[in-house]
């Protein structure tokens, strides 16, 4: 049965840092929907010695080995001869593939060389597979038990050619499919995720556990395959009830998606229009919103009083508040809120003032203080977070956007 | 001598495609500097049989072995273990760590949980790494005459820590080092740096030229060894002359810095206080110059005017000029960055206004008008950009910056 895959990518511009592994994310997000696993990615050079040797190694581990990368037409593209000469497979010309190479260049108008014809050559048996973006096909290779596939680096062409011939390949095969679900929870730090877990995570085999966490958001991965009568789906769904009932609305999608969409969906569901009043954060809150599509409808504007008479100048806030209290304060937070309520005449706002760092005379770094106003209540709270001064600032706006969440939900505000 | 460098990528995430593995590809970037190639990139899930096969595979093929992730508290978390049981290491704990841990927590108000003292436990002789991001610190480790380097998964941590310690590492060990100087171009296409340079490429083993293109910025790296009495230094800024008499005024720094980062330069040395009125950019402007500590001395404030009305209600900007010429136009955008002036009391400002898409109406997506005003010139301009909102947003802020630096070092505007 076929059930480990490798992804064994060949280019040097993998190893020079000229471009990210997006083709083996690609493939990897994607191979569970048919009920495989990837257990390794691999890269190599366009170094025939190298790559037979990574070849062997992943023919040695893996079930299914994927490769991406050296099928055009130049010289350092030899994925296919070293796969042919590993397997002991003679290469022999594809009429048809060679046929619609010719024909590529003459709808281009480019001039074709001797060497574009290499790529209509296959290992014997192959499977071939079209590229419809461009004049190097793949080709599906099934040997002793194991199934070879050659895919091209680009991934314009890559993508359609694995959505179209790949995924229906391994379809047809598949008797046990994986599901997944991503919860997200924010406000809980993942190792404590974890401890409160750790019972449903000890047990568990089907559907199993798996932890993310960053900037202050931690990803939960439930997945399961079908057991028995009992479909994945809803093994899943049986358990990410359990992960809520322990955690509480701490866990604030079961749907894998950035905190800021799911405030935003909360104000687009409300009818209630958005305003926020930024100083450390320097607009970060703003810039998150207003990068989803569709934010238009509720978010009216923000104001980013970086220097402290900005404060006044824009906000109203009154000076003698910020005297009193300083300017990193729940009443100078308060009256930012309250006064971005007033100049932007909006239905909600958010206010965050805080000291971002580096240390500058004896500020304490991380004070953090955050309004938030809604229709319906007006509240403020201090936090102290630590890290550079890029975490304080992302931190800051996390846990802006969740007090605003639970203020619309009527949630509790933990301190 | 250390020459053939593994990256072995550690974590479940990378396998199931959460993210990509950048990085590997950042690691890669930078180890041709201190002269080390990179041979292989392996990435393996978090199963302590699968990481010792890996391990042992990289130390039969490799001389330096760089892993990262697996260096949290979580259960998943065993990339330390498992190397230490694979070398035949103890694993000790590191007093000073252990206390970094402790006042981590307590500076955040945090509860620890046991879990997170694992990460003060380090293979027996490790050189211990400073974690400034984060708790988990990494480790260098020397092995019969191999290096093996732990380094934590976030890049935030990651990053830091690579370039404080790793690169002096091996700069140190270095027997033919690399000398490198980054330039960084604005404003012009990376295929079209490549053909101006043509000349410059074709002839040249040492120094090297390679560019890399990201967000509308391109960098062209030069790289020199020493050659017999000349210093590599001496090739590098020969050459790096020879680029900036063809790029001219586009090269905006030799010093690999962010454009933010020479504009900031720039106001703070003329002491000039900036604000700024974004309206498609939603406070991404802001956001990138207050990310940059010491932005406080000339940041004044910034109006993120989203809907239209709010560009009347916080700038002045009359209704008449956007009814008439549209809120996307160079008259709106004039409005804007005069209103800036007079509501922030400011020196020099820039507005933002277009569409930044997904496609609504018969919106002419792409379409971005730019004001400047400095106390010598006010200029606007309108852009024609295309891709994703994405893209479109952080072109325009690269633009706008541009526009500013041409402004202040009173350089022409292109067309």
């Amino acid at each position: 049965m076929l059930k480990k895959v490798e992804i064994l990518s060949v280019g040097t511009e993998l190893l020079m840092g000229q471009i990210a592994n997006t083709n083996a994310q690609f493939i990897s997000q994607h191979l569970p929907e048919v009920g495989l696993g990837v257990y390794y990615h691999s890269v190599v050079g366009d170094n025939p010695e190298r790559l037979t040797k990574c070849l062997q190694y992943a023919l040695s581990r893996s079930d299914v080995i994927i490769t991406t990368g050296g099928l055009g037409p130049t010289q350092d593209d030899l994925t296919k001869e070293v796969i042919a000469r590993t397997l002991g497979l003679e290469m022999i010309q594809d009429e048809e593939s060679a046929n619609h190479i010719r024909q590529y260049f003459k709808n281009t108008g480019k001039v074709m060389s001797e060497n574009n014809l290499r790529q209509a050559f296959f290992p014997a048996g192959s499977t071939i597979i079209d590229n419809v973006q461009g004049t190097a096909p793949g080709c599906i290779i099934e040997h002793e038990g194991k199934v070879i596939i050659l895919l091209p680096g680009p991934p314009k062409e890559l993508i359609p050619m694995f959505n179209r011939h790949i995924l229906p390949f391994f379809q047809k095969r598949c008797d046990s499919p994986l599901t997944s679900k991503f919860l997200r929870v924010v406000g809980i730090g993942e190792s404590m995720v974890e401890k409160k877990l750790l019972s449903l995570v000890d047990k568990q085999t089907n559907p199993t556990l798996a932890t993310y966490a960053k900037d202050g958001i931690v990803s939960i991965r439930v997945t399961a395959h079908d057991e028995g009568k009992i479909p994945a789906s809803l093994l899943v769904s049986d358990m990410c009830g359990k992960i809520v009932s322990i955690l509480g609305d701490s866990v604030y999608t079961d749907n894998d998606e950035e905190l800021e969409n799911t405030v935003l969906k909360l104000l687009i569901a409300n009818n209630l229009t958005f305003s926020c009043a930024e100083s450390c954060t320097g607009g970060m809150l703003a810039e998150k919103l207003t990068a989803i599509p569709g934010s238009s409808k509720v978010f009216k504007c923000a104001a980013v009083t970086y220097m402290t008479e900005s404060k006044t100048e824009m906000l109203g806030v009154n000076p003698e508040i910020i005297e009193k209290f300083g300017v990193v304060s729940k009443e100078t937070a308060l009256e930012m809120v309250t006064g971005m309520i007033k100049t932007a005449k909006t239905d909600v706002a958010i206010s965050i003032t805080g000291f971002a760092g580096p240390q500058f005379a004896d500020e304490p770094v991380g004070k953090v203080c955050i309004g938030v106003c809604t229709p319906d209540c007006t509240t403020v709270k201090e936090f102290k977070f630590s890290g550079s001064r890029d975490r304080i600032r992302t931190l800051s706006v996390v846990y802006a956007l969740d007090m605003l969440r639970r203020a619309l939900l009527h949630l509790d505000i933990p301190n």
